[in-house]
């Protein structure tokens, strides 16, 4: 029975949800895999840390967290901050997933860096330090022979990333466009139904996907970071966010959509990125028009939708077609995990 | 630089794609992966057959079969049969792309079965040897430490399996529905703009994707083929194509899709699977009448729709947005070829 040593950063929903699947999935990944995963240590801003290099007792550290604090389940002294943590807890792995800061990417770009240094393979669902700095990143995972992954970052789990990655070599990725960003699309819907912008956007902010600021969804940056991502991942780009030709809903109304409506069409948040026939990029995040038989008009509320050009095979469309949860994203967590349980050697 | 010998099997449109796709693809490859793929055989029923173990030349091999005639290209006593081709062509892979009898699966399932007992890795598009052996053959592909692939079995290349094999690692496949035969697909499209079944089946054998028996289409046997596969390898099942609750399209006529379009509904050729309550599982693939806001009921012509549904991640559909060409299903058989030469030891 191999061991993989995990260190995780944040316990967020995310990271509590990714705790809970674990202890749940651990004997089904024993059996199939022959991998045992443990937790050697936990990082919360805000609850405390703890370390024990035979593995964390993970319902403890459930219980902890929900009393506030997980010092006492420490065997060694505790780093205050999260890149001591990094550079002192006995891993193989780095689960990242901190509270990010969407402009700077920090901590998490820090907390990636250090660890790819240190040796570790890193697995992130944060967007920021693959949009902001995927070549540094990609270049020091190769350098140091580690997987750099984060299925979670883009569309919750459904895996993109390891359908490209396995399902599409030696293929050129040519551009792709879809509905990224679920706080817009629900807006979007609900202004179709009559609702004004402002009570859509209380209303996203009920079901917990919207955040108290909602400009970072309703400017467009959260869907041009995921842009950023998928064309510097697929594309061999260098984009950083402020590079797409964006333009959020700030300038769509009710009216607008009903408008639309009339002419057979449904405005939405559309994504795009394509390569040029210059060899340049464009990329772009703006509300567009589309038939209503397009399946970007079909893609409602909260659900996402890519779709996937390439040189290789017919166009293909991913579809999520309900509502993500933190267990979703969880699991997508999981998976980069158990897929560096297979293959400790990363592959081209 | 690794070498990968292949030994093909097949000649036909999608076996020529796939030659030239490699010539094409050769330099890309080796760049990426560090492997030079080289095809040390290829049989053909009608064309002949060649062996040479330093590799032959693919132009030159091209050029034969459009004479008619393989067999001055060896440089070893070629053999008159499949099966002894697969015994002594020197490889590490089989690529078998067989012309295939669906009742029997052969002659495709005895060069599996060889290849596999003789040691080589197995790539193929062939679903009959899937549909109807893939316990056996699993299991003789790990007694063996070799691969088994199959991705352009269904859906022509878009990477469902390799997604599902990386993408969705310790979870369990609920059940999935779709469309996944594209003539009947097509005869349903036109039939419903007026169209009779008879003419709608002569517009898709023009097209080439209808056989010039359409039964096998037409009764839903293709469909019923491809739920085997996927419930046989996604859910651990051991359905032959009898055991899937079928009918085919022969009983709808254009007024009955009218009449369900005036309801608001389309008429289509539903795959379906799904675990029971109490572990069984239910297989069909028959007419059902969808919503026109169904995803089912936005599949036209030759497109295809697969939904996925998991304990791990929201469901998750795919779509195939454009009708797939021979060198799309060539695509899915180099993915698999370089899965192999990425991974010489299979992964669990």
């Amino acid at each position: 029975m191999n061991e993989l040593r995990i260190a995780l950063i944040g316990l967020g929903a995310v990271g509590r949800a990714w705790v809970r699947l674990l202890m749940e999935r651990a004997d089904r990944i024993q059996g199939l895999y022959g991998t045992r995963l443990i937790v050697t240590g936990v990082f919360t801003a805000r609850h405390g840390a703890a370390i024990d290099p035979k593995g964390l007792d993970l319902p403890g550290v459930l219980r902890a967290y929900e009393a506030g604090d997980l010092t006492g389940l420490g065997i060694q002294p505790i780093p205050t901050d999260g890149r001591a943590f990094v550079e002192v807890c006995p891993a193989d792995v780095l689960v990242e997933l901190s509270v990010l800061n969407p402009q700077t990417g920090q901590p998490a770009l820090d907390y990636v860096r250090q660890a790819l240094q240190r040796g570790l393979h890193v697995v992130t669902a944060n967007k920021g330090p693959i949009a902001l700095a995927y070549r540094e990143l990609r270049a020091l995972a190769r350098a140091q022979n580690r997987w750099l992954l984060f299925e979670a970052s883009v569309m919750d789990g459904i895996p993109i990333f390891s359908m490209v990655r396995w399902g599409l070599p030696a293929a050129e990725i040519r551009g792709f466009y879809g509905i990224l960003n679920s706080t817009t699309n629900l807006v979007l819907t609900l202004m179709e139904q009559g609702t004004s912008m402002e009570e859509a956007i209380r209303q996203a902010q009920a079901i917990g996907i919207a955040e108290a600021d909602p400009s970072h969804d309703i400017d467009g940056w959260d869907a041009a970071v995921k842009v950023c991502i998928l064309a510097n991942v697929w594309m061999d780009a260098n984009l950083r966010p402020t590079d797409v030709d964006r333009t959020g809903i700030r300038g769509v109304s009710p009216r607008d959509l009903r408008a639309a409506l009339e002419r057979g069409h449904r405005v939405k948040l559309v994504c795009r990125a394509q390569r040029q026939l210059d060899g340049t990029l464009q990329a772009s995040v703006r509300p567009e028009e589309v038939p209503l038989s397009d399946p970007l008009a079909q893609t409602k509320e909260t659900e996402a939708f890519l779709c996937i050009e390439s040189d290789s095979i017919a166009p293909l469309a991913l579809v999520e077609r309900a509502r993500a949860t933190p267990v979703h994203t969880a699991y997508g967590v999981l998976a980069d995990v158990l897929q560096i349980a297979r293959l400790p050697h990363p592959v081209v």
